[in-house]
């Protein structure tokens, strides 16, 4: 391939690149032009004889297909976005999305929002970049719901459901859950007091969590229940220990954090701080089941997200849709899976 | 906008959309073709008079700004791929880039690899999507690096340098930030045998690692080391205190795991498998910095990553040459910090 000077060199070199096209890989690999772009295809039948043949003429004539300008002429970009309101909260979903997407040769623009709230910025860039689908971990407005609508852009949200909202979600039964953990708290006899630490305010997934479990200790005849607000983080677990005893006057028998990250804080503030025993003196839950939760050093009672399969529904349900827009809404909830830990007393 | 039967609704809405142009916005809104343009583009000065009256009449008339079409003829797509080798271990670097490029109005595609080596299988499918650059947090063979200077493609290596080779990285100095840690754990005077733990075979970063805490420990006097083989996982963590039991008869004084995790691994297997102190009984040291280090559950000596420079420096090393193709190669090496933490004895 000819290269020239360098100020030169880039232009040249897309240019001479631009002049072959799949007719003349076809030509000088002596196979049709249906081959060749079957072979560019992720999961098209190919034989190995026919993928070597024509990548030997790919790499000769030096080919690339141009994956954007085909999606201009298919209306297909072979792209999705995904949005997640905190990473670090989510690496494991966004970990099976991305890997689910990439088998089925679908690619993921991965767009990282500081607060829920902030995706209606993100919308105005999703809409230029044509992606084919949007899974949303995130919240959106109803107004922007009907967007993708108008749109006929498929949208599936992952873990949080809009009743009465006609849009797809995949999500894990956060009130269920929480129900679990409460009967496995009130059922051992063992706690009289309870204290709840919820999520950040504009998370619809803290919101359901804290709703649920609050209805639960009603009915199991437990109303004055201890509210504290977190924001999810490791710190603010810490803090809501403190601010309990600062309300109460002292500790509940029971601490229920709405998602895991919180109650590692709290039993850490309970045992390194306070030198409390967990569960001895105080039974700690969380909820979504992350990695840590099954490590030694908390070993926590909370509910495991069936995170592989809710992405995997996610993806299929969101790639049925692109290739079917007329396939109706549909919400699937997952139950989640009570994990017995030692943080509680029996 | 008029909406026709289901069948064809997709169509007709697509190229109902297709007619308008950023020159009718213009006219509509009154206002010139260049303001219109620089309200879809980040950063870009814009009065907030002037972005309402775009606004409006784009909201009228149903325009979107097509980023891939313009991509095309600008031959910027202001997409940038990130390869990253196990998303659930680097949850935070993913975040600070996708911010950062996100800021400054450009798009992350992301590869997550299960293997460093499946590299090689992605880059084709990177090729199609004609993205300006890419910075990889993954091995690259220097035949692979070699095709991003043929296609004049920006690269950009995040925490692994390549010596000798002619390619853009950021990294932490693993060599020297090992030395501080054995530094640290030999200096006390009371560690006279230790373990290594390392990562995955195919990870340079951990060979790095390793080498540089052997070499340290070499010139401490310390040169019967046992090395044990880990995967970065809390898993291969516990089961390293098994081997190395099993190898040396008793546990060392001190356990230099490769990274943080593992060195969970190794504390909670000490602590609640074994009922070790540590560190009164073994000293345990990690490498990264994640958050779960300044836990109390673990307060682990380790080193943190600058993940924050680092990122900044990655994203803006590789928009540099996105702009400027002709500027060389340039590596750029931060050292991590030492963190003192309780898993040490002094």
């Amino acid at each position: 391939m000819a290269k020239a000077g360098s100020n030169t060199r880039k232009d040249n070199f897309a240019s001479s690149k631009r002049h072959v096209t799949s007719y003349d890989v076809a030509r000088h690999a002596g196979v049709s032009q249906s081959a060749v772009s079957r072979c560019f295809k992720p999961g098209a039948s190919v034989s190995k004889k026919m993928r070597a043949r024509v990548m030997d003429a790919v790499k000769e004539l030096g080919y690339t297909p141009n994956a954007i300008a085909r999606g201009l002429i298919t209306r297909r970009s072979n792209m999705v976005a995904v949005f997640v309101s905190n990473l670090n909260f989510y690496p494991e979903v966004v970990s099976e999305l991305s890997k689910r997407f990439t088998e089925r040769g679908v690619h993921v623009l991965l767009f990282t929002l500081d607060h829920e709230s902030d995706v209606s910025r993100t919308l105005e860039q999703v809409w230029q970049y044509q992606v084919d689908g949007v899974i949303a971990a995130a919240n959106l407005s109803s107004d922007e719901i009907a967007t993708f609508e108008e749109r006929n852009l498929p949208l599936v949200f992952y873990n949080r459901s809009y009743e009465d909202v006609r849009v797809s979600s995949v999500s894990c039964d956060q009130v269920e859950g929480e129900r679990a953990l409460i009967n496995r708290l009130a059922g051992s006899g063992v706690h009289q007091s309870y204290a709840i630490v919820s999520g950040p305010s504009d998370s619809i997934v803290s919101m359901q969590r804290t709703r649920g479990a609050l209805e639960c200790l009603t009915e199991c005849g437990f109303s004055d229940v201890t509210q504290i607000n977190g924001d999810y983080s490791y710190q603010s677990g810490c803090r809501a220990v403190q601010e309990m005893i600062e309300q109460r006057g002292s500790l509940p028998d029971a601490i229920i954090c709405a998602n895991d990250v919180m109650a590692f804080g709290a039993m850490d503030e309970l045992r390194y701080r306070l030198d409390c025993d967990v569960p001895g003196d105080v039974s700690v839950v969380g909820f979504d089941g992350v990695r840590a939760a099954s490590w030694s050093s908390f070993d926590l009672a909370t509910v495991v997200q069936p995170v592989e399969s809710m992405a995997e529904a996610a993806v299929s349900m969101l790639l049925d849709r692109v290739d079917n827009p007329d396939l109706p809404p549909e919400k699937r909830l997952f139950s989640g899976v009570l994990r017995e830990g030692s943080s509680i007393r029996c």
